[in-house]
């Protein structure tokens, strides 16, 4: 729950009158997302999400996010479409932060999403997958295995083991599998890396429309699929949920066909999806101080999905028959 | 910032249908608000603030709390009305905690009012305090003169004068003060008790209304106004901006005349406001623990507010001439 950046009523009516975005009616802090700072302004033409970007989000990053918004939304894509100024500019700065104003989009986040819901997330990820091939920019995925070691090593072992014993040692042979089985050669494109539930909005039971697009990047789309297979598939308990995973697979399967070669890869893309929101989810457990706005996230919920996936030796586990 | 209770999607939706309110289009946590936690509901017939109610605020005040919204808007005066369900209740249960449905005020809080604001606040002031009158519910003051002694004591000393030096020592002989000149026969009624900027909205310029009635009670009108003295009149630096008060008093005046007893009883109340202020913020201070949502205010402004009321010998120090 964030709102790291403070806007004062007089600085946000005098940053709208560069939009045709109406006359200010209220705005309140949202107590959600991680990164950035985030306003529902309500104007007497409408709701729109206003979203600062923190340190956290680099600015030579943001041309990208937005450019891929507009992209998608042109193309079918249901997300936020960044609002343009009077004289057609995207981004701004606003208390000190650059800023841009977004449509608003209805729809909520599921606690628990049944199977049918995985199932339209596969059609949604895939059409997604799609909609981005006409998109000409291209970004590195900054949390990719090249950078997992250091972001691993940067803490001390012993605090790693102080999480769970013995973690150190696990990660690090881990690390050295995924390191030495990361397929270099599956279909690539622009993926959205951080399709958690929170950032997939449904309506009336049906999926309406995608969020927080500021992890994506160009990377497999097959590696997209395996970090939603680990935040969707998996039970409060970390039991994991084959019918749901065969959900999710059949129907992304059904838009946009998977290859062989992806469905051999699957295993090791989940398994090194793991990896990355477990370092991150460490990082972020050992380094946020303690009076933060955001709790961190407890890790342990990572080591088990890692754990899993480490057991998985064919994309058979996921429920499919290739 | 304070979302404490985490309310799913599917126990909203159920909530909802025991309200004529609209099917659910979408809802997120609001980083505002200290006590509760308060969530912005879109339905297909509009926006509502739903307010679940956490442990500081006493289930046996509630009705308190909704019949005063519900007597006051229908006086006249802009508040947040409770939605009421189809069999006829405000009050029900989401997530294991008290919760209500609000219509929606529109209208932002000033981060930085003016004289003008002021006035307007003197005179919105005024009317809440006439359209009280015909309410037929009492509620003691929970945080007034009787109480801040034990308030004041339930920390160690030491703690207290970590805070500044010698504070322990200047509160103590404040208190006494207090209690000693505390003048118990003023026009009383149903006052807000907390009217801080942050709850009062305006709207093109005017006052469009007032929210978080969670500290409302009946007792001395004046002691509102002296309440709202202290958490408007004073300039980021803290010093006392007399033209700020003369406009709030007088705007006061205009509405309901001030008595010449409640004006000689202005500085008394207005060092007891700040003195309740204070301590609740010293106790706040030292006792919210390092992790929580809500980071807690800083005691100094307070401190300094008390320190010049202090030196306030009659209400010609406000600015006015009674």
């Amino acid at each position: 729950m964030a709102v790291y950046t403070e806007v004062s009523d007089q600085a946000l009516a005098d940053f709208l009158t560069d939009y045709d975005a109406g006359a200010l009616l209220s705005f309140k802090g949202i107590a959600e997302g991680v990164e950035n700072s985030n306003y529902l302004v309500r104007t007497d033409q409408g709701q729109y999400i206003l979203t600062l970007y923190e340190k956290r989000v680099e600015a030579k990053d943001l041309p990208f996010f937005l450019s891929l918004m507009e992209h998608l939304a042109a193309n079918g894509v249901n997300c936020p479409l960044p609002v343009k100024t009077r004289d057609d500019r995207v981004l701004k700065t606003l208390s000190g932060r650059p800023a841009a104003l977004f449509t608003f989009l209805d729809g909520v986040w599921l606690r628990k999403p049944t199977p049918d819901h995985c199932a339209m997330l596969g059609a949604g990820l895939a059409q997604m997958h799609i909609a981005g091939q006409g998109f000409d920019m291209t970004r590195r995925n900054a949390l990719t295995t090249s950078d997992w070691r250091a972001l691993f090593e940067s803490p001390p072992q012993s605090d790693i083991d102080a999480i769970a014993p013995g973690l150190y040692g696990e990660l690090d042979a881990d690390l050295s599998d995924i390191e030495d089985n990361w397929p270099g050669d599956l279909p690539q494109g622009v993926i959205h890396a951080d399709l958690f539930p929170d950032n997939v909005f449904f309506l009336n039971d049906q999926l309406s429309g995608f969020i927080d697009f500021y992890f994506a990047c160009t990377d497999a789309y097959a590696y997209d699929i395996a970090i939603c297979l680990n935040a969707w598939c998996f039970e409060a308990d970390m039991s994991f949920n084959v019918t749901k995973a065969r959900a999710l697979l059949s129907a992304y399967n059904q838009y946009r066909p998977i290859t062989a070669d992806e469905y051999e890869a699957l295993p090791i893309l989940a398994r090194g999806a793991a990896m990355r929101f477990l370092l991150t989810r460490i990082y972020d457990w050992l380094n946020t101080p303690k009076g933060a706005l955001v709790a961190p996230k407890n890790p342990d919920e990572y080591i088990k999905i890692l754990r899993f996936q480490r057991s998985v030796k064919t994309a058979r586990a996921y429920g499919i028959d290739p």
